[in-house]
């Protein structure tokens, strides 16, 4: 299944819990806002343009469980607010509201946010097919392209965004192989994409994130290609690790590439405007339920980080590769 | 009691079981020289300075325990291939071996090695403490210093070589914190490092490896600073991800420090003949028992990386700073 989708007979939001993967492959079912709000926060379902379907089909959920207004808006504001940084969340959200507005009933309201959920899914898929047909092009049949955290088909609906372009660049004939950072703290590198990319039987190689900039010297890397979380005005904030990536490509003049959906671009915004979500220290003192760091050490833990445009070759969208990133992108 | 050090009632080598740390202090007392390669070998043990001890040490174990000169000899080769990066594992053992070989029987020859052994062991503190004194002059009060992987006490017999630095100059008054990278796989960082400088009531704040150059771009660093695992010709091998640090800290203007004794040093030697120990792929395949990643994903899991001396802005030893670090060192 996609990596997040409506149940039409169940009338509820079924995903693939990324918390369990890969050794588990299960799908989780949320008949209510709080319990996709929830799956949002522990990261069952994650990646910016995932989170624009989710923050959607969270929208459809909320006019069909609540009848008060009041309490229809603030649920809604919560689920906006479920992560930050990410800029589909609330895009999402907003798109589905809006058509939602539209319905006289909050019966009629809630079939139109369904319906608009749907498009917002169906988009993504084409958007990233877009992506991937643009973005192959700048890629050569026989590159080693590193990632860092996943921007492949499970941050999206189906496909992907930086891994659809590699999936795309396949289907055209291109040996592509992939250098995947484990993406710490909470490797989605090593977990989910290598997991995607091995289904794919895409030959995929897993280093740890500080791998990154010694395999570039050794010259195993062509190219770097990730995604974006969102698209600010002087540049992409993404991933923490990936400002790391595009300083050590640009020192071994390797390109460093972003692709993402024009849904993730906020280029009215300052990088300085946006929150940064830091997450909890647990993250870092334990492996699950082992100890690694002494409990009570003071631990940092910003989810993201920000890379300015200069350091990136350019932007892969769904309209064309914008290769002139700068502050008025 | 030191990371390591010889138990004269026992007659025994005892060390701090590392890999236990932080959740338990646990010491391990090796009898035989195979029960101490095995330590070696599993990082019970680790840091270039401690396992020139280890090295000195193993002689010892090899001459009590054997008395057939060929088995032994084949001992102390196994010993000295433990671990092939660090220089100082060879260092120990032939400064043992040339101290044994001035005794006419086994006995002797044992006790000449004991006596060297411990000898080394002193030094290393002394060593430690030397490079304490000139570091610390590099440092400035108030000053956040980064650093990757644990080059403090558990790395050597007492005092640290980077951390020592660190532990001298707030010894003198300076007000020093620490912002220490987790170090992925083995998570010496968080595991050694954030533990050792916790026990002494140093400000120390854990972050993973790939937020190195996030904090940088905050202007939350001022200098970084780590050990070596062998200086050559053209630079410095050490934990794999200091090559990444340097670049970065490179690119924001930040001094990169190496602190390191001179029997670290192997000058003569290009890095390219210098073996990178390549460990297991399950280190990034699990944590603790839990798997993280698809079991059949390919794996680049090497040790250590080499940073050109063009990163470095100086090395710190017990003879004094070296500032003009370049080929002829």
């Amino acid at each position: 299944m996609r990596t997040i989708e409506w149940d039409d007979e169940k009338d509820v939001v079924k995903l693939i819990d990324q918390t369990l993967l890969p050794g588990d492959y299960k799908i989780v079912e949320c008949t209510r806002l709080d319990e996709l709000i929830e799956a949002i926060k522990k990261l069952k379902v994650r990646g910016a343009p995932a989170l624009g379907a989710a923050g959607a089909f969270g929208v459809v959920l909320a006019f069909m469980n609540e009848q008060d207004e009041a309490t229809l808006k603030d649920e809604v504001e919560k689920l906006k607010k479920a992560r930050p940084t990410a800029v589909n969340l609330s895009y999402g959200v907003n798109r589905a509201l809006q058509a939602a507005m539209r319905g006289r009933s909050m019966q009629e309201r809630c079939s139109y946010a369904l319906e608009e959920a749907k498009r917002i899914a169906e988009e993504d898929v084409a958007v990233n097919k877009k992506i991937g047909d643009y973005g192959s092009a700048l890629l050569e049949d026989g590159d080693v392209v590193l990632t860092h955290c996943n921007a492949g088909r499970l941050a999206c609906v189906d496909w992907g965004t930086a891994l659809g372009v590699i999936r795309t660049a396949i289907e055209k004939g291109k040996r592509i192989e992939v250098i995947a950072c484990e993406t710490r703290p909470l490797n989605q590198g090593s977990r989910l994409t290598a997991w995607e990319l091995l289904q794919d039987e895409i030959p995929v190689t897993l280093i740890t994130d500080s791998m990154g900039a010694a395999v570039m010297r050794e010259g195993k890397v062509n190219k770097v290609l990730v995604g974006a979380d969102r698209v600010v005005k002087e540049g992409v904030l993404n991933k923490i690790g990936t400002y790391m990536h595009a300083v050590v490509a640009k020192a071994h003049a390797i390109p460093f590439y972003v692709a993402a959906p024009l849904s993730s671009f906020d280029t009215a915004q300052s990088y300085k405007a946006v929150e940064i979500e830091e997450r909890g220290p647990e993250e870092l003192l334990f492996f699950g339920e082992k100890q690694i760091a002494p409990l009570d050490v003071k631990v940092y833990n910003p989810a993201f980080d920000f890379t300015p445009f200069e350091l990136i070759e350019a932007i892969i969208t769904e309209k064309g590769v914008i290769r002139d990133v700068k502050e008025d992108v």
